[in-house]
């Protein structure tokens, strides 16, 4: 991890993070986002205006994961950060995922978030619900059947939360 | 409830939406809707394009109440909808919300979803949860003080479920 950065998004990084958006997208096993998904969508979905912020993890010109936190929802309830993050496949293992989720919650703290809660973390997803934990998060609830596991079937999302 | 319509909304029907939609942000105890929102907020906000359907109870010319679903999240997601209701103070006690919610229902089903959720369901609003679990949904999660509510400070936010 010594020669990975994490720094904001930079236009130029748009190639590298449009890389590992639009395999994950297609995958369909982490995320809800349409696999047919085009670049402008993925634009749309990814790259939100302030307050939101979208970051990269950067290994030279190589992007190698992406992570943005925006609040969950809008006025009264404002308070609470939404974190949405992609590691290339190429770099599973290298602790890549759990350092962008610490610095995101550095992130959103700094923000003046009081939590961090994420809507649909994919109960198949184990890796991801392993590194949740770890960070300290908790599932609070959980839909059942909310997600077409493009080989699963469908299986639940689960809601995750924790105060910052 | 015999001279109570619901049908979907017209543009005619906005004054009498907005009515009631400002007076429900303003109070800040059921939405988290920006208690500021200004009118041209209000239409982004309530009349989504489809597919998302907005429907309302009508008495004559005036307005008793309004919702709206649409899919809860997209792409792998959007066999959920989601439901948002208002009713007018002034006709609290006449059966116009359950009406609503039993109509939506039926609306969301002849719409293909599979099942119907509810983010956001003020933990202080008793007569919501007691209306909604009689429509048979339940509480499958709870977000701790994810609602800034304009009286009580932070409560919890309820999130709600039922098959189709």
């Amino acid at each position: 991890m010594a020669s990975v950065e994490i720094r904001p998004f930079e236009p130029g990084d748009w190639p590298g993070v449009w890389r590992i958006w639009e395999s994950v997208a297609i995958a369909g096993d982490t995320y809800d986002y349409p696999p047919e998904s085009t670049e402008v969508d993925a634009r749309a979905y990814w790259l939100l205006p302030p307050p939101a912020q979208v970051w990269v993890a950067v290994e030279g010109d190589t992007v190698l994961g992406t992570y943005k936190i925006a609040p969950n929802r809008h006025g009264l309830g404002d308070h609470v950060a939404n974190g949405s993050y992609m590691v290339s496949p190429h770099t599973r293992g290298r602790g890549v995922g759990r350092a962008l989720g610490e610095h995101s919650l550095d992130a959103a703290r700094a923000a003046g978030y009081a939590a961090m809660q994420f809507n649909a973390v994919v109960s198949a997803n184990t890796n991801a619900l392993r590194l949740w934990r770890a960070l300290g998060f908790i599932i609070v609830g959980t839909i059942p059947n909310g997600f077409r596991h493009q080989r699963l079937g469908l299986v639940d999302f689960h809601i995750m939360h924790r105060f910052l």
